[in-house]
């Protein structure tokens, strides 16, 4: 274990989740009007979804609630003054975009670039699975792409990204956004609020 | 449709349900501080849960959000200044209470009597499917308790019960607690309070 400078929240996510969508675009903000240093955690949710058995997200399983989120969507955005259009394919596949933010999850660009994947799928409906799209919003970052799209399916980042997502498991996060505190869990946009201001007093 | 005297929300909710207890308890003051009519809409949610294909709650079909769940309950009741133990049995049968709940949905004590048994259930841990403990739940109410567990167990009560659950599957319900303003819906105690700040600003 490390130290960081002030209190910590790791950040799971996959630019694929809908309400990873808004969490993305709101909790650099927040970490910083409240000192708090964010551990960014991509991982994807096919194979969590897949070890209860689901072959798909149960927003498009169970149709009932899956209506319902894209009401919701509708008006978590607006309450949050963020923009936001249904796609027309969801849910996208994620794995290389993911792969590339387990490999710059340290870097200073990382903020941006999941801000830029996200919105890609749910603003601008494009194709978050297509490298030319993702080669693109790197290089729109300055960004050297080429190097970054290489190193990201290279074995070793290939095999730290399916160790997050055994991570993931092993702390038995089910969906995203998930965040912790230390050990404590918090699940889904509507509690990033509430982990935050756990963060703020407590020492993690 | 009959005119109501101000805007109307309409609560959706079994008194089995743990994030329903959390609504029950707060929403008669919200209501009130809001100038809202609420109408009670008492059904259950196994037949629900049935029509997806699953033989019992998500939160114990799932174990990884079931245990989740249960230390988010413990967060969410601290947040909102209410008294909370985990039941020692999950989820409990509610018919005859929910039975209960249609007979009285429009009487003065409804809200009353959904807090009692809710509160048996999540603090007192007591097995609300017991007929003894209606009975005693109603009495310590000063209501008629006998005539209201026999016309709660009447053909035609039974009948608006079986009714409202229709109604819930017509309405595309998934979960409880879930609000309506008009067709507008919200589901879960997470989005009580956009209803109420909806239901302010809409016509219902």
């Amino acid at each position: 274990m490390h130290t960081t400078p002030h209190k910590t929240i790791d950040f799971w996510f996959d630019c694929a989740s809908n309400y990873s969508y808004i969490s993305i675009m709101r909790i650099e903000q927040l970490a910083k009007e409240n000192q708090l240093s964010i551990r960014w955690q991509p991982f994807i949710l096919g194979p969590i979804f897949q070890s209860f058995g689901w072959n798909n997200s149960p927003f498009v399983l169970q149709k009932q609630k899956g209506r319902y989120m894209w009401q919701d969507m509708i008006r978590e955005c607006k309450k949050y003054g963020l923009p936001w259009q249904k796609p027309t394919v969801f849910p996208r596949h994620s794995v290389l975009a993911m792969r590339i933010a387990v490999l710059g999850r340290n870097e200073p660009w990382i903020g941006d670039y999941c801000r830029a994947v996200a919105t890609a799928n749910f603003v601008d409906d494009q194709d978050i699975s297509s490298p030319a799209l993702l080669d693109a919003l790197l290089r729109e970052l300055s960004l050297p792409s080429e190097q970054i799209m290489t190193d990201a399916i290279s074995d070793e980042n290939k095999q730290a990204f399916r160790e997050q997502v055994v991570t993931a498991q092993s702390k038995q996060i089910f969906g995203a956004p998930t965040f912790f505190v230390g050990d404590e869990m918090f699940w889904g946009n509507d509690r990033l609020d509430d982990a935050i201001a756990y963060a703020t007093r407590t020492n993690s």
